[in-house]
């Protein structure tokens, strides 16, 4: 990881031993009151200095005349003072040697150009004085472990959060606060929740690496607009797969509306969604549509359980809903996979009327007698090989006779398989859902909804499996190419060095030497015009397919050279390309271009209309291995062309993963100057023969500036 | 409607004036004292006569010792007895000259062939005495409005439902139950209840067209696994869309395991999914993913506002929040407009620091003044032009002192629209949702929630609004097809008939013949073996294409010819085709298959790999109109290469869709007697030019009998 810095420093920020509070309000309900009541309220331990010079104390806290006077120096300031105000409270942190600021105010990037330049400015003098920033126009953060609540969120004004297993990082306050009550609602605790607002120096990813170290969090939820640091964002990213933190991530402005509004909002860059896609999927992030689902997989995450496997278990009391979790099961990539015959007739011995094979239905004859569920959860647990269970029942752990035997029938039924998980689908009140969890099962009302989190889930698992198999970012920086246009010819050599399979090539200059190299390829051959001039030969009359012997070739050389002098008689001409015709294959498209956020992407797609009209195409971030690579093919809608369809033979989609893998170490490399690879197309032959690419362009980024 | 026959003599079954319970126990608790408990407890008024020959009275009401000794012929019977005892129950049912009957007893087709064996002696033994029967193997129904509840469901243990806008009809007791009780639980009211088990008679088709008759119910809830009646089926969300009765369904058995699930869950056919989806696209079903999904939409519904138009009007108090909304918008199809530009100048002079464009953003300041509030949610209904309206307010509602102000300003700002659409996002308790839900708001604790249920609101208008322009089943049976094979010349006679294009092509049975065919048509030609007896042309060498003067046309009549009496000696030749080379255009494929439940669909997709590999393609139900046939062209994936890509003019898509509309008149007129159509390919020439059809394949359906 040589692009992040260790964020040790924000632990200042985060979890200070000491607070100033620049313009504390005496008044509670303020804004500018709120942070001492909540700090008072969640019984912050360490040193708290309110700052107001009009005061000598501030909710019964003594205040001081100015940071100055404060006997310590603070780890971190709480700055609630108007905008007008705040340059100059900068300065004075940075005069008292704190290290670490909170910038609740806004009125800067987000309202204009006169704002970003004021705050521009203070970042800067921040930055020079060795301060840390949060904000501007942010709601703060708290850390709930040692009761630092620095924040005038009005969403804990009726109840300060309790410390648990999720940290929350968010570019909106406003979102931010949501989900952090929407978590507290549902019974989760939140230890870490920081809002980065305008982000004029700590941003997301920051907060993002530095939440992946905590120990005491199981699971992240973020809100994401836009990142400012593209290989930050990464490394955090890729940090907290390591530490099998799973990040359950709303990344919002997916849409052109949305997009649009998300840049008005905090004034930051939206980048393609596409690019942001292709990297959740690449580290294992799950992105969560709808906050719903953001909780859903959230909650089911402080579990602590990841199966790399994906076999689900289905027990219900009725055949419907058994259907209805299959389907969702499928929708979301679950395998409801049968159970081995010997355990069904065991299952069948128990309930005659059951079905047995998955999902299992018992019937509610099996709440006449509850040894019998036991024994059917028992068995599926043992003998099904299921990676997770899910019950569906329905209002009757609400039904006042069978509430409590229900439940100790699924305890028992799960008691020898502690680690296995566990999730019920329950109409009920609160208290019987906390009693459940108590016991270790998920519980969730809806069962499509608990499905989607167990299929997430297993995504974690097979993420934070593959974890060690990324060699990203040891791929030393290259030496630069060399700037200005590259010929096709110049192209395929120095891609054809990093061992992407071309064509046997001739470059030749004069018409005898081209029948000499279409004698020694074999007829017919491919004749094209070389230039660095002519990025689109094929609109000059500068491809001719076919000739079929040696006066063929010599003619054709002439009539390339006469057509080039013809339509574009200032380009260079470098001679013609004497080629092998293509062998028959599955044309591809594999590219790379670059993201203003986070460099090159390696792009593949099937070639003619699938990626042009009908998008179908996949994204990866460089470099990656082969098993991305691979999964990358499986994306695309058309990989079914790719395994042999109307008669033809599979593709060699092996070799075409290792060309992926090929292009994305070379992408890496050069990662700061390329502006734009195009393989096009590439020719998937038959499993076995390879593929080879039959055009490349090559385009250094330094061009753009020339 | 020629399918069905009024389903009046349901009205003894859901709507009865007494009631005799056969096996009626004294225990209130036990599956057979319920249904006795739950009308007492629900006050039914009618005649209440319990049989049971053990006691004089059942549960408080006197008992009969049997069904000939009720003093009047009661409406329905409902049969609490065994298994074993009811086809005697039956057969009493019969002599008494009750009309209608409930069996809750399992053990019948879904329990193996002796259950269907006895089923089936049931059914005729009921329809030969003019019973009607609802079940066996089911939960019965209710029928809140006259507090008959004819149901051992444990779902009303604690609580007898109220009527309300809501009807449900299910074929699983258990999923019934479910989401009666959750409908409960948010606060909607459900008059009518249905669960269907078996279907030994009345099916789920009978009931849902007895539903969308009822003028008491908003909005139409179902659960099916399989149709066994399609055209009844049909004719019930036709009468459901024309009596503006929203559907909400939930049709399970999407996924592989889960049709088989269904399959063996009450022994129906499960038929394809892709049919029934086409079927509820077409009637303006709303087919639900997710229970939750259900209840959501259905909720809505029960406000009565279906709007046309697909404009959604945000506010919110945070930036983040109009994003999210954005997204949720763009992923069910709304349309985020922006405010006019004067009501835009306007919102701003209210609110300086909000976003006024759409997503509104008053910012918290909003709050400050609830007023402002009130007038910007005014100057957006009144002048944004939007069909429905979202807010997102977060825990706000919840927030001691902007509690009742909130609810104020918004129901000030609303007051002078009552029929607009709007939904509010809101998370907060039950109590504070009703206040809003009374003023005529809808509530959802989640955003993306909502707008899906708004985005469902909006294409029941659209679908209610366009049911008129249906022209279906008005087509009369044409004469059957003649039976056995048909050659593609016949078969472009018939469907040439039918008014689809094909080329202007010539049969010919001598090489001369063929010639002056060829110089009449022009040059080149194609030339193709005309026989019942070949399916497949090309692979026999049976179609030339190119010809290019007369001597190659008469040596190539011989070449076919010949070929023809190699390959296949012993069929019968009826010529060979001339016809000109075929216009280009992008290529399509046009079919009709014979779904077993629901009779012809027409399939659309483009040709090549699209259909069979990529299997993009569209289904509908036929017949169907041009609107339709439009829609379906506009489904596929692929649709954008109609649309003029790489260079290509757009082609006649309005051709296409009146070809569209001619076959599926003409497999709804032969609906009886086809097996399939196949036009591949259909050529869609450049805007104005038509389309053509090169080949046809007409399957009658005795054929396969033959």
């Amino acid at each position: 990881m040589n692009h992040v810095s260790p964020a040790t420093d924000l632990d200042h920020l985060f979890r200070p031993r000491s607070i100033a509070i620049l313009g504390a309000s005496n008044d509670p309900n303020r804004i500018s009151g709120r942070p001492l009541r909540y700090l008072l309220e969640g019984g912050f331990k360490g040193g708290l200095y309110p700052v107001n010079p009009n005061r000598e104390t501030v909710q019964g806290v003594k205040a001081y005349a100015s940071l100055a006077d404060v006997p310590e120096v603070p780890d971190v300031a709480l700055l609630a003072v108007p905008a007008a105000l705040t340059e100059q409270a900068v300065v004075e942190c940075i005069e008292k040697g704190v290290r670490a600021a909170v910038i609740f105010s806004a009125g800067y990037a987000e309202s204009g150009d006169d704002g970003l330049l004021v705050q521009d400015r203070i970042a800067a003098t921040a930055k020079a004085g060795g301060l840390r920033l949060l904000g501007p126009n942010c709601l703060g953060m708290f850390n709930s472990n040692i009761g630092y609540f620095g924040t005038f969120t009005q969403s804990l004004d009726r109840e300060i959060p309790s410390p648990g297993p999720v940290g929350i990082v968010s570019q909106s306050g406003a979102y931010g606060s949501h989900i952090a009550y929407l978590a507290r609602k549902r019974g989760i605790g939140v230890s870490y929740w920081i809002t980065t607002g305008n982000e004029a120096d700590v941003d997301v990813a920051e907060c993002l690496y530095w939440m992946a170290g905590q120990s005491d969090i199981k699971v992240i939820m973020a809100y994401v607009e836009g990142v400012r640091n593209g290989p930050r964002f990464r490394a955090a990213l890729a940090l907290a797969r390591r530490n099998r933190k799973p990040v359950v991530m709303m990344k919002v402005g997916r849409s052109e509306v949305g997009a649009k509004a998300a840049s008005s909002h905090t004034a930051s860059l939206a980048g393609s969604d596409e690019v942001y896609d292709a990297l959740f999927r690449q580290y294992g992030v799950h992105r969560a549509a709808t906050t719903e689902e953001q909780l859903d997989v959230a909650y089911a995450c402080t579990r602590g359980i990841f199966p790399q496997g994906n076999k689900l278990g289905v027990v219900t009391l009725s055949g419907g809903a058994g259907v209805l979790i299959s389907d969702s099961a499928e929708r979301y990539g679950l395998d409801v996979a049968p159970m081995p015959e010997a355990a069904q007739k065991q299952l069948k011995e128990l309930l005659p009327f059951a079905s047995v094979e998955n999902p299992v239905d018992t019937t509610a004859q099996a709440l006449n007698d509850m040894s019998l569920l036991s024994k059917n959860i028992h068995i599926m647990l043992e003998q099904g090989g299921y990676d997770a269970l899910i019950g569906f029942f329905s209002t009757v752990p609400s039904t006042r006779t069978l509430s409590a035997p229900l439940r100790q029938a699924i305890t028992d039924g799960c008691a020898a398989f502690p680690d296995r998980l566990v999730a019920m689908e329950m109409v009920t009140d609160e208290e019987t859902v906390r009693s459940y969890e108590k016991n270790g099962f998920l519980v969730f009302e809806d069962a499509d909804r608990a499905v989607l989190a167990l299929s997430a889930l297993t995504r974690f698992g097979t993420a934070f499996e593959n974890a060690g198999s990324e060699a990203e970012d040891d791929i030393a920086a290259a030496a630069p190419l060399a700037t200005g246009q590259v010929s096709e010819y110049e192209a395929k050599r120095i891609l054809g060095q990093a061992g992407i399979p071309f064509l046997d090539e001739k470059l030749v200059n004069a018409a005898g030497a081209a029948g000499d190299a279409a004698d020694a390829i074999g007829y017919p051959v491919v004749m094209k015009i070389v230039s660095p001039d002519i990025e689109h030969k094929t609109e000059i009359g500068g491809v001719l397919v076919g000739p079929g012997d040696r006066a063929e070739v010599m003619a054709s050389y002439d009539t390339l050279i006469a057509r080039a002098a013809e339509h574009c008689p200032d380009a260079l001409i470098e001679g013609v390309l004497v080629a092998p015709m293509a062998k028959k294959g599955v044309e591809t498209i594999i590219g790379v271009s670059r993201d203003p956020v986070f460099g090159p992407v390696v792009m593949f797609g099937l070639g003619g209309v699938h990626v042009e009209v009908l998008k179908d195409v996949a994204f990866r971030h460089v470099p990656f291995d082969k098993a991305e690579a691979l999964s990358m093919i499986d994306q695309i809608r058309g990989r079914a062309l790719l395994s042999g369809v109307r008669g033809a033979p599979p593709s060699d989609v092996d070799a075409l993963a290792d060309v992926l893998v090929r292009i994305s170490a070379f992408a890496a490399a050069h990662r700061d100057n390329i502006e734009t690879i195009d393989l096009n197309p590439v020719i998937a032959l038959p499993a076995g023969q390879g593929v080879v690419a039959l055009d490349a362009l090559l385009v250094p980024l330094s061009r753009i500036g020339a």
